[in-house]
């Protein structure tokens, strides 16, 4: 049983991160640390976890967090990247679930995130969380950057195209669309039920974070620059990302082969038959990439792309990211059947 | 590990039975049957279910339900009467999920269900499944009659009061608000998105039939006659419902201990402090009826209550009773985190 | 045409003022004052108002205020307590649609508001601006509280009730329920889409401010003392009021032909045929009360009564005060169809 | 006062052009008719219309037709083909809703529609109507083929790029989102609250019916052919259409004045400024295209448009076409504020 500490547990990456290590068999939560909630029940917060998780928030100063094995960060983007130089000192392993490591260059990092890098001397040793594309180095890491939601669901349904080069140097075109809990839980009128409910937007279309974290991880898949747009667009409902994907063929492939077999092994990776359309419902709840592949044209593919953005865009990539880096079953504690309805 | 089999699972309290089964250490899903979808991978009608139940849909006429010890129907009414009574003499246990053994009287069902009843001689002997008021009864039941979702949410939050006859004879009123789930996956125009989506009404507001159902538990559980307004409400939201009552006090008691005392040992009750809220979220995906107590005048007890309708409500609290009619542990396949947001 | 001016129209009831007063014939927008907005244009904070209002906001400051025949507050709770007084010296009418006016006890005030109030003595002054129960008033006001959004859906269903006797000295009990909306256009958590959406909940069961308000309305229409229980519940939708009212009748009436005769002559209320069920949706962006009444039981009186809290429960009723204090027809640029669906 | 005739008003097109003509100063609804609902009332199966419409359902068969001025359809594919001769041999003027005369080419119609096409010989003789596009010939028509609700906000936003032939000869993407209204109010499955809310999808992603309509505007518009791509989705919301257009520019020109010069006299088109994003619920129950451009590539030019389905998309935009046929202000009944929140 390992001890695991969260920092910054107030969130919505943050209390699904409980949900779910709650029933995880393998690790025990140890410390939760939230400055401003401090002494007060974590299930006073979070109601669905009264019954499941006896535990108050600490303070973030808590000697506790020393005594853990892992220790996650699910904290708004500077917090993480401000300390955890000192528990890799300590030979605490950290998988930060905030923005602060997965670009490796400080330079983009801080135009996008508009403040100097903290720790840039950390970047090259973290290891960017996306099992299916870097599965072994996360075994060794003890630094690991848990990926952006956006970028989960996108890389992952690009990774065949360029990994084999199917689309040549065209460009790639990803029409994203995310429900309303990627903006996170914190006071703002943009994400009020009355401002986002019943309407449906685009935002950030000139230039989003996520565009060079996508940029970054599919260039390293394919060993080549790729020229990407990409346009995110916000739906009136809580969890799911829908990733459309336009990519035009350049070589005459079976695709459906292509990504079956690419993914054949992949715990958390589901390609539909063809003919099929994910629905974000269909992961609810669940760390599964459900895709399936379109021809609207002989050379156009269209890879749609299903997560939820808390669990495989966020907490549940996390754990599988612990089970790997701790020796676990890589799906352990996330063995999750998605609700629907 | 029991056969169970499923009639009808094609609604959406089948396919939460068949989620919940899916994962349940004691049994093994034998049989699942549809008339309309024999043949068809039960996956590709409720794709969260890809890759957990790898099962085709199998006619209804199908021998192997008498292979199974438990077997669950999940049909519109009239179709368990017509068929239980067969299974039940060939020793094996019957758990309805439709309305058709609810009621111990049949000329009251008959007057409510528009149909007259195919199998009065069952009536007696099938027990009503709401365990916190039945439980040593469901034990050694052959039938349940698995209670409706309003009927869960407000006898339980009734219970101390008739129990204790805390009320006196004072009426009582339940406002009770559902999620549009509740009206079954059926084609239908007034339960379209466009028809109920960012709307709110009441219904049935002249009668409803979940009234006798309530009615008779409150009866039992008092062992006195009960006068009660019973008035449900569409809410534009898939799961959940949510029960006001409001009770007029005869006797001056501290209702927070009575109801803390009523359901201490309950693994599937919670009371919150004073003072909260319970929100529909809270239980979404999970099991437990979470309660609070309000008294906005001296004299007056607002109870409020709710459940998930499909779990609580309807597939959870089916295989809480098959637990106990099989001698599982009762919480077994139940351990169910609620999903929020 | 009178020149108009709207002090704070920054959030919902102000945009909806200035959505309704933009096509009013009556009238012309003259100043639209906000202290955080000045100098930017209107159209830029609301773009539905695109090409429809041509305005930037003004300094609130601004003696443009002084030039105006009315001036509307859609101000918080507070505002419109300091300022009206010497608007109302320079003879200007004030409508003022915050909580400031509408209780004629200061004392009652403070404690539900935790404020002492700056202006007790213009209470006596302010009339009431429902004008199904004040219209005379209203007529000769010169300053008008204008009724809270749940008080007017509650106070209208009971009219008829408490001006006839027809419930004795019986408890009534109010169910009311609202949309997202009704909380304000302001940053924070509890409202997020997160939080509120696919979700239902109670709030304020032991006690919610619009309580004494609605009391002292059904005390002034009854001339009497009232018993009334009172729990307000959020929707997850936008805009809407429902209002159930559970009324014990005491004399035998024909409360269809009552409430019928009630009404009959007003242009804002409508009430169905026997059997019907008003929905939220089908008042949505009109003035419109719609009601309909049940008796589940004999003595048992439900009325179903629904608004749009924006409408009649705020922007709308105050133009229709405005209508009827400026000697302009009632229905003055309130000939608005609900937008269904 | 033309006297208006309606031929299927008991679905959302229809119901909104009852909603919209009843207000309409220069006509008068004479008849509207409905197999299933004759001799009900209009109001009772849409209760917004109470108090604003007095008429019942009348037989289809109903010689009132014959009387009007200008006949709608607002019925299924497939009606109008086979009644609109008659009407239009007597000399009405016929405006269908349907998709039943909207393709050029009969053996294209039946192709994408799966029956053989009634009245190829109409064809010819009627007008597409996008008064953006065929204003002139609109004025002249007898007969209009009311665009359909995606083509709408397609076609608007990439009119000044095939006219301008910015794109060359590359392949433009359009990723199209729509609100549930969209697929009718009918009883069915797939559109169920409960299968439609908090999930998102994409559908028809291999081909959609409003794919050669789309073409056929948009090559007659650039008097070339176009290489599109087109994929919608489907939105957890009740109205609105959001699409999203990939153009590569081969032209290095200011699209910004471009657009805003295409449109700079079309009462019904908003270009927003640059940095916009324009939201659906900013043209809710209105007749506006709102669009906004971006360029997060210097070649590549996206545009954003939004419309309200059943309003430009529908009812608004065949009344502007009955406007334009009848010699009304262009602008007559269709002055309606979109209801934002």
């Amino acid at each position: 049983m390992s001890k695991i500490g969260i920092v910054g547990a107030t969130g919505y990456t943050g209390s699904e991160l409980l949900r779910l290590l709650a029933k995880h068999p393998d690790i025990s939560i140890h410390v939760v640390t939230s400055r401003s909630e401090q002494g007060q029940p974590v299930a006073g917060m979070f109601p669905n976890l009264r019954g499941l998780l006896d535990l108050e928030f600490s303070d973030p100063k808590s000697a506790a967090l020393r005594d853990c094995e892992v220790v996650f960060y699910a904290t708004p983007n500077g917090t993480a990247m401000a300390e955890a130089g000192e528990l890799l000192d300590a030979g605490i392993k950290v998988i930060d679930l905030s923005a602060d490591f997965r670009l490796k260059d400080s330079q983009v990092w801080s135009q996008w995130y508009g403040q100097s890098h903290a720790a840039p001397e950390l970047l090259a040793q973290a290891v960017y969380g996306l099992p299916e594309l870097n599965r072994e180095a996360i075994k060794k890491a003890q630094l690991v950057a848990n990926p952006g939601c956006y970028p989960t669901a996108v890389v992952l349904s690009l990774l065949p195209v360029v990994e084999q080069g199917i689309s040549g140097s065209n460009r790639i075109i990803v029409d994203a669309k995310s429900g309303v809990s990627g903006a996170g839980r914190k006071a703002a009128i943009n994400t009020l039920f009355s401002e986002t409910g019943e309407s449906f937007k685009a935002y950030g279309a000139s230039g989003h974070r996520h565009y060079p974290e996508i940029c970054q991880s599919l260039e390293a898949a394919g060993q080549s620059s790729v020229s990407l747009t990409f346009v995110p667009h916000l739906v009136p409902m809580v969890r799911g990302i829908h990733s459309t994907a336009y990519v035009i063929l350049e070589k005459d492939v079976d695709v459906q082969s292509v990504y079956e077999m690419r993914f054949e092994t992949e715990p958390f990776i589901d390609i539909m038959p063809p003919g099929s359309h994910p629905e974000t419902r269909s992961v609810r709840g669940s760390n599964v990439c459900r895709m399936s592949l379109h021809q609207p044209q002989r050379d156009m593919l269209v890879v749609l792309s299903v997560i939820d953005n808390l669990v495989k865009g966020a907490a549940g990539q996390a754990i599988q990211n612990m089970n790997l880096m701790c020796g676990y079953d890589e799906t352990s504690g996330l063995d999750l059947s998605a609700l629907l309805p």
